[in-house]
Parts: C-alpha cells; sequence; structure tokens
C-alpha cells in the first residue's frame, strides 16, 4: 500500500565509487521520486547527522515532509526501525475559541481534540477591538503571546492526555481569518480593518515553529491556511477544502453564518466568494445577540404542537439563562409562525397576549418568566432585539441573493448542496431559518451542518499532502466580489425585511405553515 | 540604468479598494516583474513590519535580495530614502588561508580586503587531519566555531577599518573546498576521506547567517558554491565562473595546482574536470615540499646569462631562509636547462661540481651555502626532494594529457586558454613549468595566472545575480571523470617522469634551449 500521508519510508540508493553523489542529492533523488516533484528542502539540522544517520539506518530512513508553496521540505529524518510517534496539530484559531486537533501523521487517525477560549479575549471580545490594541506599544507581541502561550500550554497537555510528548508534533496546520492569522504570526494587522482593507500578506509561508514560538519538536514547521482579503480566511478556505465544493460537479454553496457572513457559491469549475462586512445590516449580526452556548442556555425553541405554546429546551436540560443565537432563530420562526410577529417583524399585541409588556416604548416578549428562569428574572425579546434580528437575517438573505442570483446567474434550486459551516451555523435549525425568510426555501435534504469545517479542513491537509495543491488552487480560483451596498442592494433588502419576505412565493413550503 | 544586483528598488502598487490584495502579494508582484521569477520568499521578519514600512515609504523600498536553487529571497527591505550600507562579503574559504572581500551591493565595488590564515590549522595542517579530529566528540563543533569565530572577527575588523559596521554586511558568497564547506556548515565530513568519498551536500541550501554563527546583520543570508563531488569543490566552480570558461567559445582550460591537481577543460558546450587525488604520485606533491612564501623565501631562481650560475630571488629580498614551491620549480628549470640535472631527474656530478656534496648516499645540491643565508645552515635541494618533484611534475603532466587527449579527444595546441588557479599557480612561472615538462609547451601568451579565483568567482555573484544560475548550470553540466590510475596512465606516467619528457617532439620550444 503507497502512503500518501506526511511521514514517508525512503530508500536512499547506496553510495559507491560509480554513483559517488552527496547524500542529500541521493536523498533528494529518492524524495523526487517519491514525490514526483523537483523540488526538495533539505534544512541544515537534517544535513548535520545525515550521513552517519543514513549509514546507521542502512540507507532507509522515515521522512518527515511538509510542504511550502514551492517545495517540499524535509522537516526531520527519522529511523526507518524506530517507532517515534510523528503528530501533526490541526489547529482552529478562532477568534472566541481555539480548537487543537491532535493527528498521527502516519496512519491519519485523530488521537484527541482539545478546546479552549481565544485567551485574547482578555484584550478585546473582537478582532476590530484586539487590532487597534495591537497598534499599541507591545501590544502586538502581547496579543500574538497570549494566542501562542495558549496553544503551547493546551497542546502540551492533549499530547500529555494521550500519552505522547509535546516534541512528538512536527507539523502544524492551522486555519483562522485574517485578523487571527496575522495575530498567530505576530504581524501587523492594523490594516485590515482600514479602508480600503489590506491585509498584511495573503500567503503565509510555511514558517518553522520555533520562529512563531510554538513550543513543540524543534525543527517542527507551520502552515497557516492563506486568505483572500480582509474579510475572507483562510478559515473558510478550510472550509472549502472540507466540505469538497472545489469538487462538486453541480453547483453548491457553503455559508459561514458569524458575526459576519462569508458565502462561497460554485463547482469544481468556478468559485464566488463574498463577506458580508460591507454593509452595516450585519454590525451587531445574529450571533452577538445571544449568548455563547453553556449550561441554561436555551438552544432550541418551538411550537407545542398541542397547546401552541413555545417549549424550549436548553443545554444540559439546566434552568435557562439567557437565550443564544441558534435559540433566537428558533424563537424568532415560532413567534412568525404562531403570529406572535406580524410580517413586518412587529410583534402583535392580540397575538402575545400578557406575554408582551412595555418598558420606555419598547415592547418585551417573555419567553420564560422569572420563576423560571435561574437568574430571577425574565428572559426576554425585545422589539429592538427582534429588529436587529430582522435586519440581520435580512442582509444574509440579501446577500445570498446577491451571489447566487445576481452574481453567478443562478436560482436556489440549482443548488445541490447547502452548507452551513462556522459555531454558530451547526446549531442553527435550518427549517427556522427558513421560515424567517434568513436561509433559502430549499429541500431540507440539501442543507448541511459543516460543523468546524475551519477545523475539518486544517485536519485534511494533515491527513493528506494532495490537500495543499487544491487549498493553492481554491485560493487562487475564487473571484471574490465585493458587496456592493447600492440601491438595487437596498431594495433587495427592504423586501427581505419582511417575514419571509415580500415575495412570499419564494418561501413555497411556508405556505401552508402561515 | 537598469540595476542588476541584489539591491533594488522596488515601487509597490498603491493598494486601493479596487486593488486590496495583500501588500506582501502587492511586493511579490512588483519583485517578479522586476526578477522575472515567480518564486519570490518573504521571510516573516520583512512581514512583520511590512505594512506600516510601507506606507511610510509611499510604497518605494530598496529591496536586498538572493537567491537559492528555487527563488529569489527578500533579505531585508529598507527605506528608499535611507543611503544605509548595503554590503555583501565574498569569503575564501581556503584550507590554509581565508581571505575576505568586502563589496558594495549597490555599486558592485569592492570597498576593502582582508585574509588571515585558517585557525583550523592549529587543529590539523590538511583537511584529511581536520577531518579525523571532526569525529572526536566535540570536534565538529570546535572546527566550525574556529572559521566561523575567525570570519566573524576578521569581517567586523575589515568593516571598521573602512568605516561600515558589521550590521551592514546582508549577503555572503562562500566557496571552498567540499570538505572546507563541509566544516564551514558544521555537517559530518568524515565520508569525504572515505572510500566510495560522498560528500553529505553537494548543493548547500542558501541559509540564514544566524544559523551559522555568523554574527553580521541579523538577518542576512549565506550562498556557499556547490561542489561536484569530494575531491571537486565549490573553489573550483567558483574558479570556473571566474576565468569564463563556460562561456568560451574554444576549448580552454584551468589548472589549480595545489596539494591536488584539479583540472577543467571545456568551452560553453561541455566541461570536463578531474581531479589528481586518485594516483599517489602527487601525495606530497610540489606545494608541499617548499616553505609558505614569507619574507627571506626563495619565489625565483634562474640562470645568470653571462656566469651560468644560479641567481635567486627572495620575498622582501631578505636573506634567504628556504624555497617555496614556485622557486623550486624554476630551480628545477634552471638545473635542467643548465645541464645539472639529466633527462632521467638526477644530478650530474660533472656539471654540479662542488655544489654537489653526498650524506647517507643521498646527493644534495647546494643553492644557497652556510655563508649567505639566514639560518647559518645551506639551503639545499636533495635527489629525494628532486624525485618527489619529478615525480608531481610528471603526475601533472599525465593527469593533463588524460583529461585533454585521451578523454576530450583535443590536443594540447587547441586549447586557446590555459588558467593557472589557486594561490600556488599563482607564483608559477609557465617558461620554467614548460621547461621541466610539468605544463604543455602551448605559446606563452595563452597561459594566465587567475590569483585567487575562488575569491574571484565569489565576487563575481555578488555582483551580479546571472551569476547564480551560471554556477548551477557549471556544476550541473560538468563531466568529472575519476582518474584511472591503470597500465596506461602508468605508462604515460613513466614518459612523463623525464625532463622534460621521453617524447621530446612534445616541447619544440626547449628545442634550442637543452
Amino acid at each position: 500500500m503507497k502512503k500518501i500521508g506526511f511521514v514517508r519510508t525512503v530508500l536512499v540508493e547506496n553510495p559507491s565509487l560509480t554513483d559517488n553523489t552527496a547524500d542529500a542529492q541521493r536523498l533528494e533523488k529518492s524524495l523526487q521520486k517519491e514525490l514526483d516533484t523537483d523540488q526538495i528542502r533539505i534544512p541544515l539540522h537534517v544535513l548535520k547527522k545525515l550521513p552517519s544517520n543514513l549509514r546507521v539506518w542502512s540507507f532507509k530512513a522515515r521522512a518527515v515532509l511538509f510542504k511550502d508553496r514551492y517545495s517540499w521540505i524535509v522537516v526531520d529524518l527519522l529511523d526507518s526501525m524506530s517507532n517515534k510517534p510523528v503528530l501533526g496539530t490541526a489547529i482552529d484559531i478562532g477568534t472566541t475559541r481555539i480548537v487543537l486537533s491532535l493527528i498521527d501523521l502516519e496512519s491519519g487517525r485523530e488521537i484527541g481534540e482539545k478546546g479552549f477560549d481565544n485567551p485574547q479575549a482578555a484584550i478585546g471580545p473582537d478582532v476590530l477591538a484586539r487590532i487597534h490594541y495591537s497598534r499599541q506599544n507591545t501590544g502586538l507581541t502581547e496579543l500574538n503571546y497570549l494566542v501562542t502561550e495558549a496553544v503551547n500550554k493546551n497542546l502540551a497537555a492533549l499530547c500529555k492526555e494521550h500519552g505522547y510528548k509535546k516534541e512528538d508534533v512536527f507539523l502544524i496546520a492551522g486555519a483562522g481569518n485574517t485578523a487571527m492569522t496575522h495575530l498567530f504570526l505576530g504581524i501587523e494587522s492594523f490594516e485590515i480593518i482600514k479602508e480600503p482593507y489590506i491585509p498584511c500578506v495573503n500567503i503565509p509561508d510555511t514558517q518553522p515553529a520555533a520562529d512563531l514560538n510554538l513550543d513543540i519538536n524543534k525543527n517542527a514547521m507551520v502552515f497557516l491556511f492563506p486568505n483572500i482579503g480582509s474579510y475572507f480566511g483562510g478559515d473558510l478556505i478550510a472550509g472549502i477544502l472540507f466540505s469538497d465544493l472545489d469538487r462538486k460537479k453541480d453547483p453548491s454553496l457553503m455559508v459561514d453564518v458569524g458575526t459576519n457572513a462569508e458565502i462561497v457559491v460554485g463547482n469544481k469549475d468556478w468559485l464566488i466568494a463574498c463577506a458580508g462586512a460591507a454593509g452595516p445590516a450585519l454590525e451587531g449580526g445574529v450571533s452577538k445577540m445571544g449568548m455563547t452556548a453553556k449550561p441554561g442556555v436555551i438552544d432550541q425553541v418551538w411550537i407545542d404542537p398541542d397547546s401552541g405554546e413555545l417549549n424550549i429546551h436548553t443545554i444540559e436540560d439546566k434552568r435557562p439563562v439567557g437565550i443564544c443565537g441558534s435559540g433566537m432563530i428558533d424563537l424568532a420562526a415560532s413567534l412568525f409562525l404562531s403570529k406572535r410577529i406580524d410580517i413586518r417583524g412587529k410583534f402583535s399585541k392580540q397575538a402575545c397576549g400578557d406575554r408582551l409588556f412595555e418598558k420606555d416604548g419598547i415592547n418585551y416578549f417573555i419567553l420564560v418568566d422569572e420563576n423560571h428562569s435561574a437568574t430571577g428574572e425574565s428572559i426576554c425579546l425585545s422589539q429592538v432585539d427582534l429588529n436587529s434580528l430582522t435586519s440581520s437575517k435580512a442582509a444574509m438573505y440579501t446577500i445570498l441573493e446577491v451571489i447566487v442570483r445576481n452574481t453567478a446567474g443562478l436560482e436556489f434550486e440549482d443548488l445541490q448542496k447547502f452548507y452551513v459551516a462556522g459555531t454558530f451555523g451547526s446549531f442553527i435549525n435550518p427549517v427556522s431559518a427558513i421560515s424567517i425568510g434568513m436561509l433559502p426555501d430549499i429541500p431540507m435534504k440539501r442543507f448541511k451542518v459543516l460543523g468546524n469545517s475551519s477545523l475539518g479542513g486544517a485536519k485534511i491537509l494533515l491527513q493528506n499532502p494532495d490537500a495543499f495543491e487544491r487549498i493553492m488552487k481554491i485560493r487562487q480560483s475564487i473571484t471574490y466580489i465585493e458587496l456592493n451596498v447600492n440601491q438595487e442592494f437596498m431594495n433587495m433588502f427592504s423586501g427581505a425585511k419582511f417575514y419571509p419576505h415580500t415575495d412570499q412565493s419564494l418561501f413555497p413550503s411556508l405556505k401552508n405553515m402561515i
């Protein structure tokens, strides 16, 4: 069975008086053949003991390899008879949460996973605040230190949990948004948030881990997924890789619903992307309104078929403390389908009854009263919150329309798959999202929640070097369109601010429900 | 005027909302155009402050560049308005002596040169002894430290002498024999001297200076000339570059006469090389018999046209202390032309008269008597010394015959240029060398002494990046032949042990002199 991973057994031709080329060049020759490439880099530390190692190992070695844009790199060379573990780590470098996955590079098997909050949150909750902070004296160094030290600590712990050493980790593949990628590299990031929104780098080189202060194997190398621009990062390239969007025959779509909405539509022949950071509509978007998922948070809301009342589910079935974004979408859908909110997204006093109260001229809908909440205070949805959700769902739908219909020239029905990426997206109930007109009304089986696609893509690279060229090809072939918030966009946006839409024919499946 | 050096002024396109690619990729684009390449490497340290630097510099920068086998490297990026010096250093990494040349990379001008003895001599006078030592515990580290520290010290002094700082040095191009190159890199070298004579590396990558413990600019990069094999090193590739052998229409030859004789013959279409380490004849060769050049050493000997006596010249006209290799060749030629030695290379008692004495059955020729020497002892040439010289000169001629006639299928007359490389070679008088049958009898004007061609080649690279491809092409295109010391070689060698040769028709210019 031919190995396809980053760890290969290499047979180096024995030297002789008739073949007296250098050890390094004979190793190169074997690897060139094995890897079908003419560009191999053998770093100094591998050269240093190459002659004695090759001879002790009878010219058979385990090569730990990695890639950069131009060449293969011999990260390290080990005795083929040793069973020293060779691990890689995939990292989802999230703004809020960072997740590590430990991979056995030889078998491709995932050994374990570990998530932790991004400690940069102490500086600022979002990338905007952090990038502003990075302009201060030692701000960038501090931010970089926070994230790399947290990775070091948690990665060492993850290794230990599974009986490995941190020195067993030879490769890292990380994916994050453009800002997080910059902060991880410790490079200036402030032009990202200033017009005309220029990242420092789109395609970071594969770097020695030591240069990034990552405390793993001393020869380890790190690859960070490239980005398309300031608002379309490596996490999304990883997502495309994970969803296989770039290999589909029929057009499909991937959307990452977060603070921004990033969307890619396409197939094996073309990819079009846009990010919803251009318009003000998504500011303070869907995910911001709700709480982060934790025990007691309401993550599901539905209409009781018998009583017509709203039922809730909380994480770990604890007494409710608040509501998260996915719960909010469920709630809005339930309120709309039970006519408690009208097509304009306004509370109906009549339908809500005593669940509604007014304070300072603002209507509040009581989801959980103070007697049933964990906090002793009622859990409410205000008209202001609802308006914000309405704007967000309208912006999402409008952006989807712009990219799918106006740009790609497709109908939503043409999309064979509709991937929902990102942590937030993974909790959304597509039925609810369609009910409020946030997502298009296509058959339910075409929706697929990807989960942590950023981590998933990074894992794929560690499991299959061929993914490297796919990543570069995806990056190269994406047509990134700037969202143009012009009159046409605003008209479409206005239509989408209704429930589900001014044009109800766009949502045929709701016909019998409304 | 278009610059062609490693320092270029680069204009980076201003970013805009319609061109919002990353700073690094816009820099790449400019450099790709400027350098006509698609492979540019921008290291992390350049990225770190790229956004603010580009903006402060109005998107105009001085790029300090270097090359490796596959790509161009952005070594550093400077303000285009600054007049900070950007220097390079060419190094001849000689076994006995190391020579540094400081180059202004912008003008290509040589600022100054500095030579010093290779401090590894304290460990062993030749590469053999050093390589043996390198096998001991910390031997390799010690040897490496000796040479790099000496370079650091002398380079800092050279910079200071000319009003520069060591931090002004961004690039190093070094050329040495294969063993010295290995010891400079700190990589295992002992397979070089063990059958089948395998170097660790033939084509070292361009390395960060910091990885080689070179204390110059912290971002500096180092290129070491590649080698062909254990006995044909980067110093000779540098020599070919320096002599332009690889660009000649007509065949020419370069020979480096030292402990070994390394020879290249060829033109722009082909290059054939061999090294004289294969035969025992050159062991303890020409250069070893004499002293190293220093004041009082006899470096020239000639027959007084009036008296027929031998005249000598000493370095700095001091009282004689001994004789160096070039003086020895002059001496042998003078002795032969004055018939004091016969065609077999034996002293003629009759012709030498009272200059000859016998001790322990060995004849000695008194060149300087004890009254005229600086040591109080006479300076003599023994028959044993002379036999050794005879073997050496015969080996040299035989190797030249093998490569020019037997291998390349040329006559010596076909060689349009005959380059003599190496420190020792630069002192040889070609007339004397022809007279004893060491070098072929071709017109004097075709001989050209190259001087320090190893340093010269390294300088050329720093002055012209195009030389990089020439170097790789030279390395790639050389056919290296192993000297086969078979019966035919021994027959040719026997003929060449006569003065000038058994076949006197090979030396027509001597006809009237003998």
